[in-house]
């Protein structure tokens, strides 16, 4: 299995969040690649640097006006707020109010969701990179390798159509699977993060061709809190075709992957052509963010049972912060899915 | 006319606000009251203390969950963040996710839509002594007077049924508006606010007893940005009950005045039995937030304009930020009223 990485993803070096109140120390940094790197260099067969992004891809799944956005936001912030060092907005629309107004300041709320997304010169730069690798990794299983793995950074499973959440610009597992459903019948994407996939679910809740299942902590209790529930079925030729399978908080290995079982038999039932995997790996408990408990031996397991659905895979990096077992865990789980997919 | 004023409107001492993507120093604090309490004491009889608030009708306007929430949700942020000195919210439902989660930050987030509406250990005591101000001045005016002035802080008019916004958790004019109406057949909430008052036009929405009419700085580049357009007339039995009346950025007192009098118009064609009039200062030239430029002159002349209207008025403090002309400002504005009205 080839492992695809872009050098771009290696800027968008934020350095705040906001945090109880205050800014605080930032987590989804450059450093999260370097464990990462490192694990992918040792359990994968090579790492190799994508093709630039298919602009024809990005502009089938996400709005043009969002994308000069982040393209070119950062630059007229600067020349606002010369002493910014990162656009975050302040203020958002909300359930009873949505016009897109003209304003830097109305259209940084309109189009990113929280003040975790924030946007630096090169931010455009590092999830196009992304999504090389996204986009890299999808065409090499659609051209007939069983496997392959983007490690993508900044991730991509909250982006929506036109809105940046929860560090992500880019959605690069929908990214992967349209590239991807233009030759496939049917594709499921398969999402892992600890996180509910909020972005995935939402840009295909209406497709009965691209399958979305989520497995994450509980919403009522973790982020992103407002969407991720059991009963988000789908709508109109949609409904039945995504699947949120919330786990308590704090949940080890047994109850975490359960609930992947349970995904992989929808999985089955849906007998896709293609499978994207949103692999997080914040469901460690060792995670600077955790809420679940799953163990090295857990990520094993994980890796195994996924293999095992032995579909053309496409592995995109999701979440998972700097711990001393973030790339062990990487390392853990493609030994359990190489073992079982023969990839 | 007699001041209402409630010396808990002198807490909530908010100390930061996000500004350019980085916390600076607060503009809501309770040092705009010291201009305005002095000249309240010059340019209206007396400054009066309220009684505490009728919960009853501030229950009637907003949720109640939401109000549990304002009341105890500082003490529990606390808890979980030792070193917090202000709940600030760091993500939001968006127009695609809404669900109301147990966690928090999930709540906060949910309850509060921007990173300007900070809750600290005294917020609530300080909004419903705000509160207290407005509804006194309403049953003063509802038992006969002539015009009343509630010296609110915090203000009120971007607040929701269930959702503090841009400074504001409990809005104040419409409590008043709902006092009123219990015995008023028709009341009409006339704001001029430099901006939009978008949380008023949404409680309002779908109803033709309550007109609501907001002259403000254009959305498109001004805040609150998502509403206050044109377009936006009212929904249901509400259609053409709310009147948006956009000024162009910058303007002077004639264009600004020219939508007063538009304003002012509409009020007189639907007749109301009493005004509630929002009045923030913040159109003025030298405001810290200025995106308009009113002068002293011009405020004595919407004073005089808004006074002739000569239909009982409750006149309830909105924005308008520490600059040398703020209680000015507030002088001018009532000689003119007062002038005209005779109250």
């Amino acid at each position: 299995m080839i492992t695809y990485f872009h050098p771009g993803e290696l800027g968008h070096h934020v350095r705040t969040r906001l945090y109880g109140g205050r800014l605080v120390e930032a987590l989804e940094t450059p450093g999260r690649l370097s464990a990462l790197h490192e694990a992918a260099r040792i359990c994968t067969d090579a790492v190799v640097e994508p093709e630039p992004a298919d602009r024809s891809i990005i502009a089938e799944v996400h709005d043009a006006d969002y994308l000069t956005f982040l393209e070119t936001a950062f630059l007229a912030w600067k020349q606002r707020f010369p002493d910014a060092i990162e656009l975050r907005p302040s203020l958002h629309p909300n359930a009873y109010m949505r016009r897109l107004p003209d304003d830097l300041l109305g259209r940084a709320g309109y189009y990113i969701n929280d003040a975790a997304s924030v946007l630096l010169e090169d931010s455009w730069e590092a999830a196009i990179a992304s999504a090389a690798s996204a986009l890299a990794a999808a065409a090499a299983v659609r051209d007939g390798k069983p496997a392959a793995y983007a490690l993508c950074r900044p991730p991509g499973h909250h982006a929506y159509r036109d809105m940046a959440s929860g560090y992500c610009f880019l959605n690069n597992a929908a990214l992967a699977a349209a590239l991807a459903r233009r030759t496939a019948g049917r594709v499921t994407i398969l999402d892992v993060d600890v996180h509910h996939g909020n972005g995935t679910q939402t840009l295909f809740y209406d497709r009965a061709d691209i399958q979305t299942i989520s497995i994450h902590a509980d919403p009522r209790t973790a982020y992103p809190f407002y969407a991720g529930y059991a009963d988000e079925r789908g709508i109109g030729a949609g409904e039945g075709y995504n699947l949120n399978l919330p786990v308590p908080e704090w949940s080890g290995d047994e109850a975490y992957l359960a609930a992947v079982r349970t995904g992989i038999q929808a999985a089955a039932a849906f007998s896709p052509d293609l499978v994207v995997l949103a692999l997080g790996l914040d469901a460690s408990g060792a995670d600077p963010l955790a809420c679940m408990r799953v163990t090295g031996e857990g990520f094993a397991r994980m890796g195994e049972m996924l293999g095992a659905i032995r579909k053309p895979t496409v592995i995109i990096q999701e979440g998972g912060y700097p711990s001393p077992v973030l790339g062990d865990n990487l390392t853990h789980f493609m030994a359990g899915f190489r073992a079982s997919s023969g990839a």
